[in-house]
């Protein structure tokens, strides 16, 4: 691919918090989630596993039960990824990997999303919500629909970023 | 895209560790770091910075120090992501949606890439041959180079790690 489209398909991701309420088909879901776990994960131990919502008042439950989803009652799906965190040093990064490929690919299905994160706060509120075992961590809250509005693709580029050979060498 | 695309660009990000030897263009490697800047993170702090490495000698003194990176002495250019963690929870996980990005762009430059980890042990090994400010965390040290092998795209999408609508429930 040439460089052009490599960043556009890159850039193309960006957080959409406003959705039409259409449903998100099943099939497309699952592109998401194939893409999520296409990640790399530190040992090949793919630490991931994903609760997928579609029923309108689970969702709203959810959402409403995070401070900064609240945006996400008119997706069509949330995906809440999730895993063991206990022994895995790595856990935090994998799991960040996989949310990431599943953001692009949405983006580029035409698809909005936004990666809503979780504290220790968070997990309290939310963990009883979904019934999940206590020694899972909830990595994330990702509202998943139809996008009603379209940021612009975008880098944030900084050269001032990037040292060369040596820390504090920029060019 | 079609979401054979959009999978196939997801998917084409393998781990290379076998390199010709060839020099990565500093266009290129802009392009990578554009790619991973271009990532979420939680309010939008960017808490990325990037060391790029393209002088041979200290591109085997850095892989040579890291137990599972000896095989990057050959690449064109080691790309080091770090920053300060200090007071910020989603450090780790916005660093790894950019690299995950930088991995990404890579793959589709038909560049090689691998994400080596950085535990707290390999961070004192490390640390000290670059300069870096002891507030810094070293992430990741990334061997980037021409391809000298190349593995076929794979997903590890496994339903047994996707629940539906309640924990416990597969399709």
């Amino acid at each position: 691919m040439t460089e052009k489209e490599v960043l556009e398909f890159i850039m193309r991701r960006r957080s959409v918090r406003k959705f039409t309420g259409e449903p998100v088909p099943k099939e497309k879901l699952e592109v998401l989630l194939k893409a999520a776990m296409a990640a790399p994960s530190a040992r090949n131990r793919q630490p991931w596993e994903f609760l997928v919502l579609t029923e309108r008042e689970k969702i709203r439950e959810v959402c409403t039960a995070h401070p900064y989803a609240k945006f996400g009652v008119d997706a069509g799906a949330v995906i809440i990824p999730l895993g063991k965190p206990a022994g895995n040093f790595y856990f935090f990064q994998d799991m960040a990997a996989a949310v990431e490929n599943l953001l692009l690919a949405a983006a580029n299905l035409g698809l909005g999303a936004t990666w809503c994160g979780m504290d220790e706060k968070r997990q309290d509120a939310i963990h009883p919500l979904l019934g999940v075992p206590q020694d899972y961590w909830i990595f994330a809250v990702i509202p998943v629909g139809v996008p009603a509005e379209h940021p612009e693709p975008r880098t944030q580029y900084d050269p001032a970023k990037v040292h060369w050979q040596r820390f504090g060498q920029h060019l």
